[in-house]
């Protein structure tokens, strides 16, 4: 039983709260029931788990973790990358907010074969915020990191200023769904040739393009993967 | 210029973060010159605005922001409620994340003619983080609040649990689409009948589903509103 805030595994987990700290250990925090199970069922070993009240003094537990108080288990896993791929995947820009690319992450995970892809400039997907977004979706489907040009199979940007609508162009796998931050939107030579989804307002949350996107193509590609 | 904490405009805001004087006082606070640009436009009137180093000193309005250092306008306004109507409409149970409310806030504004109606148990809409995450389009398209027996027109669930798919029935305007909390969802009896989103996963997030049933029932009655 650990008894003192100076543990090892503690400080870990202390540090692991910080992104270049992920990037040096190449580590992640998973915190709860939901999540660690989610990990064990997607076949991934922890480096190490620890338990409030069997491993770990419940108090010590609640100070290092994100949730705060009542903190049962928290979980330290190796990252994994995997690479572009799959009939249908998504290649994102700029999301810089962790809970989008976690939501996104989750979205792909339950409409399509590939994973998301993250180009530049987007959240850490394994950051806390985005890892407790993904609902575990991480673990069975880890993400990618590319440029795009370095991603197989057609490039399809969905973007507010796409001249033609979503439902007005072919589909055809392998394809590759390009998202970019709402505000700053998708690179110039992307943003051309963008195709948009039909709607009233100025734009969608990213997150919410994203999912619209892959339900239709996943409707309209119903062989995929 | 408010130059003192004391101040009662101030003191306003500081209230409003909490949930029971919002209801008492029946007032909102947006955060930021997009949100109050967006009241603007939609035709708000401010109970009032204070903008940093005009109106107040800019570390007095820092100090009673949720957005923190830097903030630099808040506006104050008088919560509005709308009818249940449209030809498409989302009603929600149990919805406790301000932040999915928000969303499916905007997420309604973008797709239907017809308002986010919140039954039992469904956060505070214009809660900070909720208002935050409509993105100005608690503005344009104010939410309603109703049971569900008090809604007109067809109601169509989706959950996970459906048999039939979105796509298998048919829509027909006035539609509701009632969606449940991720964990607790939709009331039995709703349950029963729900359609459910084909997906290879357990669930959606719930915004994610709400603006996918968006999105498909906007695409199949193109007439609506």
């Amino acid at each position: 039983m650990i008894r003192s805030p100076d543990n090892d595994k503690l400080k870990t987990i202390r540090k692991l709260a910080q992104k270049r700290w992920r990037e040096k250990l190449g580590l992640l925090v998973a915190e709860g029931e939901d999540l660690v199970a989610a990990a064990a069922e997607a076949g991934w070993e922890p480096r190490f788990v620890l338990r409030a009240g069997t491993d770990v003094e419940p108090e010590l537990l609640d100070a290092v973790s994100g949730l705060g108080s009542g903190t049962r288990v928290v979980g330290v896993y190796e990252q994994r990358w995997q690479a572009p791929g799959g009939d249908l995947s998504v290649w994102l820009h700029g999301v810089e907010d962790p809970g989008n690319v976690g939501t996104i992450i989750r979205s792909a995970h339950a409409l399509a074969d590939g994973p998301v892809i993250l180009g530049p400039g987007c959240a850490d997907p394994y950051s806390p915020k985005a890892v407790r977004a993904t609902m575990g979706s991480l673990f069975a489907r880890p993400p990618a990191r590319a440029a795009l040009a370095e991603v197989p199979g057609a490039h399809l940007a969905l973007g507010a200023h796409g001249k033609r609508t979503l439902d007005e162009v072919e589909l055809t796998a392998p394809l590759v769904l390009c998202l970019g931050a709402e505000r700053a939107g998708l690179p110039p030579e992307l943003d051309v040739e963008a195709v948009r989804i039909p709607v009233r307002t100025e734009s969608l949350n990213v997150a919410m393009a994203a999912s619209i996107g892959l339900y239709e193509a996943a409707r309209r590609m119903p062989a995929h993967g």
